[in-house]
Formats: structure tokens, sequence, C-alpha cells
């Protein structure tokens, strides 16, 4: 119920939280940006039962962020591996490594870095304005309604429901 | 049991999801974004139960997301502000914003754009090196073990529960 809710709430955050709102979509998707391919290497890194990972690695391929292809035929095996609206979580996901490594950090300092091949340095990404190229902060930028604003009263079609 | 495991996961992406990976944490930090302050006005953003809301706003105060500020004294009524922490979520927030627009759009386009107020120009930030201003893709960017990385075998101390 809750995710057509989601899905139908006049807001892109919303609808895409419909799709990769469950915090176990993004650790794949993070897992698939390290290199990850095949079920077994998945498994011994999220520590999921294997109906489980075989139910979300189906869901990510139906909702195109993965797709599967075959490596080996007999038997079948397939690899996962990210599509172009897959990779385009990239910055979904280093904005979370950054929030984490500054709010929630561990003691010792990054699990895991960044790397810029352009120059080599390790870096946590910065938002910029396509446009002017400045800084894009909170204090420097608002929302508006956009052409697919509706009205409030129709922005939410029902309650989610089982909250 | 599920967010014990991923606070101790050895990554940052995991404990960011431990405090911001439900799906209605995020929407009410958008609103937030926004200029939602009152208890009334998330409300009647989110459809949500009265019980429902007061929990989860409380939820957000405990994490430091949000504070409260009394606006009134007789009865005391609070606002909720976006402490630096919960502002700090705004590159997560863009980063859904533009997934949601390019990958699950509204036919009659994006319901809410972002104004960049240094520039005047709508726009969907852009991910930039800090050291040499390129652009940051999945193309020219890897991950490396980082100073505060462990072994895989105490990565994850015990698989997520309830999935």
């Amino acid at each position: 119920m809750r995710f057509t809710s989601l899905a139908d709430m006049n807001c892109s955050i919303a609808r895409t939280l419909d799709v990769v709102g469950e915090w176990w979509t993004l650790l794949i998707v993070r897992d698939a940006f390290r290199g990850t391919r095949r079920f077994d290497d998945f498994q011994s890194s999220l520590g999921l039962a294997r109906s489980v990972l075989t139910a979300r690695l189906r869901r990510l391929t139906e909702n195109g962020i993965l797709e599967r292809r075959a490596y080996q035929e007999r038997p079948v095996r397939y690899e996962y591996h990210l599509t172009e609206k897959g990779r385009a979580l990239l910055p979904v996901i280093a904005a979370m490594l950054k929030w984490g490594d500054d709010w929630v950090p561990d003691q010792n300092g990054p699990p895991t870095v960044l790397v810029h091949e352009t120059c080599g340095e390790t870096m946590h990404p910065v938002l910029t304005c396509p446009h002017c190229e400045g800084g894009v902060t909170t204090s420097n930028t608002h929302t508006e309604p956009g052409p697919g604003h509706r009205p409030a009263s129709s922005a939410i079609p029902s309650a989610p429901a089982g909250q």
C-alpha cells in the first residue's frame, strides 16, 4: 500500500524513495559500484539469506537498476551489472558517504574513500551549479513549484498506510 | 535488531542509512528544507496520524537532525528546525530529486525545481571534485579502503535481522 502512495506523490524525491527507499537497495547498489557482480559475493558482503537476496536482486532487475548477464552456460549463471539508471545513483551514494563520514564517523576514520582518477585525489564531491559553477548550499538555494506541480489537495492521493 | 547491525557496519553509507534509511525520514527533512516548521503543516503534507508523526519528529530530534524551538508559551508549542546536521542532508535530497526527475518523471515535468539564488537559474547541482574542479562520474571515480577500514571478516558483525 505504502509504495503506491509514494509512487503517486507529486514529488520526485518521494518517487525516488519508492524505488530506492529501503536500506538494502542502496547497499546492493553500493556493492555494485565497488565491482560486486555475483550472487555469492553480494551474499557474503550483505549477510542475507539466499532467498531474501534473490528477491531483492529480482526487484532491482525489474526496476531497471541492475541487469542480468549470463557468464556461464551449463548451468546458466548470471552476473548483475548496474544499468545507466543504476549508475545514475552515484550522487545519492556519494552524498550518503560524505554525510556518514561527517556525522556518524568511524573512530578510525572513513572506512572507504572515493578517489577522483582525473586528478588522483581522495575527495568528497561538492555540489556545484552547472550554470555559474558556484557552490550549492542550503543558504543560496530554494525550491519552487515546477511545471509538474499539482495543487496541494491532489499532491497526496492517500495517506501512506501501514505506518 | 536490524539498525544495530547497520550502525555497526564498517561503512559510512550503512551508518547513514541507519539514521535516514526509512523513507519518511527524508520526506520530513524535505519538508523542513521547504520551510515547514510546525506539526500541523508536516501532518497535512505527509498525511500521517498524529501519534505516528509525533514519534518520528521525536526520533529526528533525538538524532540531532531537527531541533525544537518554542514559539508560544501558554500552552507551550514548538517548531522544528533543521540543525547543521540536518542541513547537511541537502546533497542527499538534491541527488534524489535529480534521480527522480530523470528516471521516474512526472508526465508534466518536475513538480519542484531547485533555484540557485547566486545566479538565479533553475538547476540540478552537479558533482565536482573539490581539488581539480572536474566532474565526478562513475567512469572517473573508484573507491579504496580508507583509514577506518576493517578486514572483511569483521566488517559486518551480524547479518541484518528481520529482512
